[in-house]
């Protein structure tokens, strides 16, 4: 009798499956390493394409500026380029193949920012460390469906619980986190790193273990736009309508909050609650600090500052504005903390938005960066915030 | 005074932020909707590559036979083509440009293959909408990362909560949920829709509120190969080497059930537990039935059967596989049931373990269908089965 089934048997047929599968996967082409990180920082990028013409590659180590890289093609039809040496940092990149953006086939790992996705890798030693996965105790994170009353819909966030949390049975204070626009409840947990961030810094004991709590900001979706809805196309886009609303920061105060300190071992009480973002999340915190600054104590704005409305045909008194800060003032906040790359596009309004405050002798933190409006520094802000919360 | 920040003024800054990203991202290239599902289900790809020579296009609906469909150009440099019309289903494709693949940059929803990324899209008004997300209540996904005394090290899994966990104080029975050679703990959540699966089906009344946990089934790895680890160059592949150890049912018996049951309200006892895996998770899944008969008391092995193992060199004894099953029919379990698609190349190991099975007289339950060892066979016995468990 040939025919069994046993834990041995099991050994051999496991490993010709993988191998049955693993061939089907590389269709007899050459095996092909994608990117190679070299020990000095160099990266060598490889794609086999024999009847490809031009091949480049671009990424984030150009911070936002399409600079590529001409791959050259060897006898046996791979294209090669080596970079660098660059940083440790976590990069995004993609291949353009005879004009055509396309991935990276040899790397599994790929990031979607907004509606485009990109091969990713870090570089480790250094600050890539901190946004990779440790040998550290690891929090977990939930993508969790709830009840917005004020949206009238049920929408999409994620939550982060900090090590320790199903372990114990003690509460914790929570950080609201903002993506910024053409962003989703996905950005922070993909790009910006923040389960490996706080894993990391909570782990190092430089962080206080919180609870993170990352929303979708466009208040016209109920969750990104790679969540396939029944009937619905996937072709659509993501609506623009709703997000000029100003609802979003209301459904954060009145439904997502609530919702929290009722399913979560959540502490309560504005010095337990911090709010921060970037971009649109740093224009939605500066809202949420003047509409409700009652609700939060600890503020974070990346990469946002006081904007001239005026070229946008929007004509505001400057009496609201102060009024807005006095009432802001007297809730006594414990942070009020900003942080702008000096090759942002909107340095200047950051750095009006710094004057302003200090015209108005109002407390606050300023970390002023090299770099531009990128995930890099949005990862460099959060490791810099966190940190300073609910200390 | 022209500067202030109001909610009113936010409202016109979001539009303009948002608008700004959304050009960044387009680059003066022409508008392209891709993929296009029209009413009567023919789809129609675009792909802008003025300089590109042949482009094609291959997906699922070919059922792993690599059929591609050459995409025509127009004198903007849009490349075009129309396929189907196709069953309501999920799908993933690729385009192939001058013989490279790649995703389809209009399309940013992806789902990632063992080691490879396509594009996916959903065509709806049947099966389909039972893989979306839909007007229902909604459960929860949670990362999770637990510690394996058997492996040695912490792993990363998932676990699904049923819409009303949160609310409720009930407990709840489990399935654990096994994936193929080359997956890993992602793999059910992404191709495999479990959620919007379970969530439509418990939605219906069809099947009963359940957790499901979704583990990684490589006892050599921690987690997914798209996890970056600290210290790691993310060009390894994952390694082969463990997977042949027989050691992951272990884990899953003595680590991971004892920790669902701690940290989550499970019901605990064999008949509230459930087993499923496809294809190397079917035979862990029979692995598991008769190594531990007394700890699931329900069953589910998609596309795998009796595996000839005389080919590999391994000779076992009819003995052992007769006492196994004897072993495990004194345990009595509630369902035993396979599922498998004539065209699967494993359709006649299959074939050979119903045979044995009614030649022992032992209870269980045969679901044959067309179609082969794809995801949308196994989308669909998770369809089918869930319905059946804890009755």
């Amino acid at each position: 009798m040939r025919k069994t089934i046993t834990i041995s048997a099991v050994t051999a047929f496991m490993l010709i499956i993988a191998l049955f599968q693993l061939s089907a996967q590389q269709q007899q082409r050459p095996r092909v390493v994608s990117p190679e990180i070299h020990d000095d920082n160099t990266i060598t990028f490889r794609l086999y394409a024999p009847h490809a013409g031009s091949i480049t590659v671009s990424g984030s180590w150009d911070r936002g500026v399409e600079v590529s890289d001409e791959l050259t093609v060897n006898s046996e039809g791979i294209h090669e380029t080596t970079i660098g040496p660059l940083p440790s940092e976590m990069y995004t990149y993609t291949f353009t193949i005879d004009g055509v953006r396309a991935f990276d086939p040899s790397n599994p790992a790929v990031a979607r920012d907004g509606v485009r996705n990109q091969s990713m890798f870090i570089v480790p030693g250094g600050r890539g460390d901190l946004y990779s996965t440790a040998n550290v105790p690891h929090g977990n994170i939930e993508k969790v469906w709830y009840p917005s009353s004020s949206l009238g819909t049920n929408r999409r966030m994620y939550v982060y619980t900090p090590p320790g949390y199903m372990e114990s049975t003690g509460s914790y204070p929570v950080l609201y986190l903002l993506h910024g626009a053409g962003g989703d409840e996905d950005a922070w947990t993909t790009l910006g790193r923040t389960p490996q961030i706080l894993d990391n810094l909570i782990g190092a004991g430089r962080a206080k273990p919180m609870i993170v709590v990352m929303t979708n900001g466009n208040p016209g979706r109920a969750a990104a736009p790679t969540v396939q809805m029944t009937g619905r196309k996937s072709s659509e886009q993501p609506g623009m309508a709703g997000m000029a609303s100003g609802e979003f920061e209301k459904s954060l105060v009145k439904d997502v909050i609530p919702f929290i300190e009722k399913n979560y071992r959540a502490d309560t009480g504005k010095e337990s609650r911090a709010v921060a973002g970037l971009s649109m999340g740093g224009l939605q915190t500066m809202s949420v600090s003047f509409t409700w600054p009652e609700t939060f104590s600890w503020y974070g704005i990346m990469s946002m500052g006081l904007v001239d409305m005026a070229r946008f045909g929007v004509e505001e008194s400057s009496e609201s504005r102060t009024r807005n800060l006095d009432r802001l003032r007297s809730s006594n906040p414990d942070l009020y903390w900003i942080a702008c790359g000096t090759e942002d596009f909107l340095y200047n309004d950051v750095v009006e938005l710094i004057a302003f405050l200090e015209e108005q002798n109002f407390p606050h933190t300023y970390l002023e960066t090299g770099g531009g409006h990128t995930w890099d520094r949005w990862r460099l802000y959060l490791s810099e915030l966190a940190p300073l919360l609910f200390r």
